[in-house]
């Protein structure tokens, strides 16, 4: 692969690129077509991802911007919040940042979903870029313009639909993720397969061994695919009013189990757990055949997804569920499987449907 | 009279009514147009305005809806901040409200921009609706989409784009209104005169007795007059990339005086001293006559207005407009007058031009 470009439409006009790269070799280049040389730049990033790539990416845009700070946060959702929102805005306001500067998301989901909410709302919002360098990220939560941060203990609760101006994806980033953080990643890989596109789905399981061990090739074809599926849900649905709640599989149930776990299980790894469960759901309702069901679950096992944590009750989890931005006039839109590769919503999920997935699930 | 109703569109679409009429009893079957019967509203409103209003428009909807409460915050630009925002947040958590549900902004211009804010970001976007029951709001605040928090001492620094689902203007509200916050939101009426509407001015210096008489007739036909223009303004221009900008006319050393004053001055009266300042400035330059600038310095005199504080200090408010959002590329786009009727962008506007005019804005 020499490197991947594809356009996201809006209104079939377009609205940016996703490329996606084996190096931030290209990224002056890409930031010199929007028009970096009379703007200021802030790169938004996290503890972590600053001590892998920081200096690489300011060195790259030294010189080619008006000005180039680094506002750095400490890693971990918990400080997704408005308090970290205030602090970047504190910042940009020292730094004089007007509404023609722009942001740069770097980091992993909880960066892009924070520095894109922070760009939607810094002066009735300014330009940002997302330079994912997590799985999750890179497939799933740099494109398609959902931003936002947790409010008390609920995820997303606060945000806004906020499109970047580029979302840049670098490949070899994937290599210094810790082996949790990439099976993580995996969770919406394989999602995107199960709700979309049976071919990828037999493709991810073809190549799990592969996939397995970060071959740099096989991952730039499964970054690809998944962000070719993301991209094709969002662009036939931006606003969520339809299709895109597709996306929202495994999230329902996993989104609880993510709250009640105290944030000790990461996003990706409750989403596993929760796209599990809705295969469950999916099985017992005659959706799926036993047999799918048990090859979805082995997929989730191979990539060393944990099952749900015993020491959680299942009515906990039921009552967290009511709180799913995802309810509809007070009736909760749970995303099924009509086949492993066809999502499909239904608003007639019983609480007792869930609680015998829930039953089930705790078992390995 | 019997009530005007008019459409506010967006690339040809329709997006909101804006109507004008003298009591709230229409208000039910607006509301019914946007399907209230299966939703949970929410009044926002502040401690003064919920005297006067919260409990007849309670009424009014009352059994109407799925549910129906009330968000009452202190009065007051002090409450304008991401605090009171989280509250609410909160407070509509506390209310199980989803995606469906709505806010009701029943207030002036600090209810309509807050509330607006948190409707545009609570679960990433709910409807809400303006109430508008200050003049400022009825004829500026509550049209066009902006919304927003101060942050620190920075007006409205926080915000989004975002449109109400409706605009009911209940003109009657007027009557209730303190001199001050009359005359106050006739500094946005006469701003929109100057800087679109030369006949618009003129009808405003012919009725000025009848106007400060708070003639309801005189009212209603001066309401929709500013909306009109506003309404045009902000439909070819929704994201302020050219003309909305006029609308600042007043605003960039208005702001600056508005935040060194401490708030002891509102919003209103500082816009009349920033519009006089722009005035003075457009004289100098020769693009009003001296007897036009002196026309406009005894209309906002006319309507009470003070001049500029005598203790505010000239470099401070020099500094202050420096951090002003209408900065792009670090140039202030300042609004001057080519004509009273017709405003115009200027970026060169200097330092020594802001100073001689604000010597010559304390003097009575």
């Amino acid at each position: 692969m020499q490197g991947k470009r594809m356009e996201v439409t809006s209104g079939g006009e377009r609205v940016y690129d996703i490329v996606i790269r084996k190096s931030y070799d290209d990224l002056p280049g890409e930031l010199e077509r929007l028009s970096i040389s009379g703007k200021k730049l802030c790169i938004v990033t996290e503890t972590g991802v600053a001590g892998h790539y920081l200096e690489e990416v300011k060195a790259l845009l030294a010189g080619r911007c008006k000005d180039l700070c680094a506002f750095i946060f400490p890693r971990g959702e918990a400080s997704k919040n408005l308090d970290t929102v205030s602090d970047l805005y504190r910042f940009l306001l020292s730094h004089h940042f007007d509404r023609k500067d722009m942001l740069i998301a770097l980091g992993g989901g909880v960066t892009g979903d924070l520095t894109g909410f922070a760009a939607a709302t810094y002066l009735r919002g300014i330009d940002f870029i997302q330079l994912p360098t997590s799985l999750l990220a890179q497939v799933d939560s740099s494109i398609g313009g959902k931003t936002g941060v947790d409010f008390l203990s609920y995820k997303n609760m606060v945000g806004a639909f906020y499109m970047p101006r580029l979302v840049y994806i670098n490949i070899s980033t994937l290599a210094t993720l810790s082996l949790r953080q990439y099976h993580s990643g995996l969770g919406e890989v394989i999602k995107h397969g199960l709700i979309q596109d049976a071919a990828y789905y037999r493709w991810l399981k073809m190549n799990k061994e592969k996939i397995a061990a970060r071959d740099k090739e096989i991952m730039a074809v499964m970054v690809e695919g998944s962000c070719l599926i993301k991209r094709a849900v969002v662009q036939q649905d931006p606003g969520e009013k339809g299709i895109r709640a597709y996306l929202n599989f495994g999230h329902t149930l996993g989104h609880a189990i993510e709250k009640l776990s105290d944030f000790r299980l990461t996003h990706g790894e409750c989403v596993g757990i929760g796209s599990v469960l809705a295969a469950s759901i999916s099985e017992k309702r005659g959706y799926i055949t036993p047999e799918e069901y048990r090859d979805i679950k082995d997929m989730f096992a191979y990539f060393g997804f944990p099952v749900l944590p015993a020491d959680l009750n299942s009515g906990d989890i039921l009552e967290a569920t009511r709180h799913d931005k995802k309810m509809e006039e007070g009736k909760l839109k749970f995303v099924l499987l009509e086949t492993p590769g066809q999502a499909v919503i239904r608003k007639d999920v019983t609480d007792q449907e869930i609680l015998e997935s829930l039953k089930r699930g705790d078992m390995a």
